[in-house]
């Protein structure tokens, strides 16, 4: 039996395993590197090792969106929680998030075209569905990282910037952004470490054990400078409150901050990265499945908001079937599951 | 740098490993185990525990395309060899696959819904989309496994057989299938190796040097029985004529295929599995990428068929862009790259 909620392995140099199973047969193995880190940098617990250079991608986009509070944007704008959350969203595209974006972006006096993240047919598969139904193709403001994008052109916007070019490092808007990564999760970034993201910003690589501290360093604000602190308990009361608009229907994200209960903060990134941060135990959570499958990150996540005892019952059994992911064939006949290990693995 | 067609490690007891890199960091590893099996079994060459049991899930389609020659269906039906191609296909659901499959049924007296795969969407993005925009449904046609089961439906209407329930493990349909299995390959499934495929047909673990051992048998005929190995030939013959129909525009076991000029045979399966075979070089090969993702699984073909000199230049040339797979982001952005890791990892 694989056990989505069963105990973790121990903590230590190997990486935990989660197992893709048809009928009686594991068929897929997905080793997972994780770190939970307190404020203070300590390592709470570790799986492989840590100190492995990754690429966030959209994990730290919380992180990310620090400058669009720090700035004054979100207040000349009035920002509602919910564009603050897609600020920080890897979003399915549904009407609800790309009118949510095109209003912010109308109320600044922009448009979409100047986003520059490329377009791409929604993630939601009815919405992509009834998109092509209506003879449309998706625009700027379905690709996931839309509001992402919203948020920095608000902040050059309110600045008086230029906005054009704002996804390049040298960008003022992404030296803010690079500065506030560094301070938060108190790395120096060097130059070979920086790479182009799916939505063209960049996405810079650092250590897994960093990640997880800068994290703990969001949530609790411990060791930040005042202003940090503040803007990123606002963000972090944001994504809380507005989860839908963090990822959308169907998604894991969304549905494991709903199940929470405001108690902690979780985003995925491509690639097989998860982060989450806990307040109340004043922790980050970082982890990558090496191999970079989406479908492991979830499974591994649950595990460890389990091993936290950050679940309750009823959230729980709420993201259960995202965690497990029983699969079911195309006559849905279920054939297999994904679930951890056994720790004896 | 990524080497796709470079130097494979030395064969041995670790995994072989296909990386993703994104600006000059790797982000993601796929360990991939492999073996090159002669017809005599002997293992010609082989990275990790070739006696892992795998599922060779749709990799095997030609071995369970056998009954449908050798119970005198094809003849009988006067299949072309379009259709023979089909029965061994993973198709992308295009008007050219879902056409061929519809006229055969016709031609057989028989109809979609007498298949049991279940509809999906079809993988062919675009053919998807036009669907939609035509305000219509995907059906058992567009199933990418339509032409396995046009096949089997053959064989029971070839022989007056009841074809309800031809996806269960106890139809005569299927026991001849796993008769061919476990004769070509020379193993015995025992019954907690049997699960059932996304198709609903059984898939069944079998050790991948037993796999590739199979295909040796296929694609040679040598050991088999004369009227086994003349139906192998037959098969072998029709998906390297008519690779379009194996899988589809812009696929890799069809451009694969054609760019190796019918010097060999190749085949993807789910969660990560390829099989190919040379008649020429008298061997078989078989891989599964442990964690089960298909990208890795063509990059690792890539360079078997490298290892084994079975491309040409200008095969090599046209393949290259499926075996690298320069990742571009969003706005056409070159961000990344697949290869083979070096040798000395």
């Amino acid at each position: 039996m694989s056990r989505p909620f069963g105990p973790l392995p121990s903590p230590g140099a190997r990486p935990f395993i989660v197992e893709v199973k048809r009928g009686a047969q594991v068929e897929s193995r997905h080793p997972v590197i994780a770190a939970i880190v307190d404020a203070d940098g300590g390592l709470v617990a570790g799986w492989g090792d840590v100190e492995t250079a990754i690429f966030p991608r959209s994990s730290n986009k919380a992180l990310q969106a620090l400058p669009l509070i720090e700035s004054g944007a979100a207040d000349a704008f009035r920002l509602s929680q919910a564009e603050i959350a897609m600020a920080c969203a890897s979003h399915g595209g549904e009407t609800r998030h790309t009118d949510t974006v095109a209003l912010w972006l109308q109320r600044i006096g922009r448009k979409p075209d100047d986003l520059e993240c490329g377009a791409h047919w929604p993630y939601h598969e009815e919405t992509a569905r009834q998109l092509a139904r209506d003879r449309q193709s998706p625009s700027n403001l379905h690709n996931n990282c839309s509001g992402k994008h919203a948020g920095m052109v608000s902040v050059a916007t309110h600045l008086g910037e230029d906005i054009r070019g704002y996804v390049k490092p040298d960008h003022p808007v992404q030296r803010r952004v690079t500065a506030a990564i560094e301070d938060v999760c108190k790395v120096k970034l060097a130059p070979e470490m920086f790479a182009t993201d799916g939505c063209s910003m960049p996405t810079m690589a650092l250590p897994l054990r960093a990640l997880a501290h800068g994290f703990a360093r969001f949530i609790t604000g411990q060791g930040l400078a005042p202003q940090r602190a503040a803007a990123a308990k606002r963000i972090a009361a944001a994504v809380m409150a507005e989860p839908f608009f963090v990822a959308g229907t169907g998604r894991f994200c969304t549905a494991v901050m709903q199940a929470g209960k405001q108690k902690f903060i979780a985003k995925t990134g491509a690639e097989g990265v998860y982060t989450a941060a806990s307040a109340e135990l004043g922790l980050g959570i970082a982890l990558k499945v090496l191999d970079g499958t989406a479908r492991a990150a979830q499974t591994a996540l649950g595990g460890l908001l389990e091993h936290l005892k950050l679940l309750d019952d009823e959230g729980r059994e709420a993201i259960r079937p995202l965690v497990e992911q029983p699969l079911n064939n195309w006559r849905g006949l279920h054939v297999g599951d994904i679930g951890l290990a056994p720790p004896a693995f």
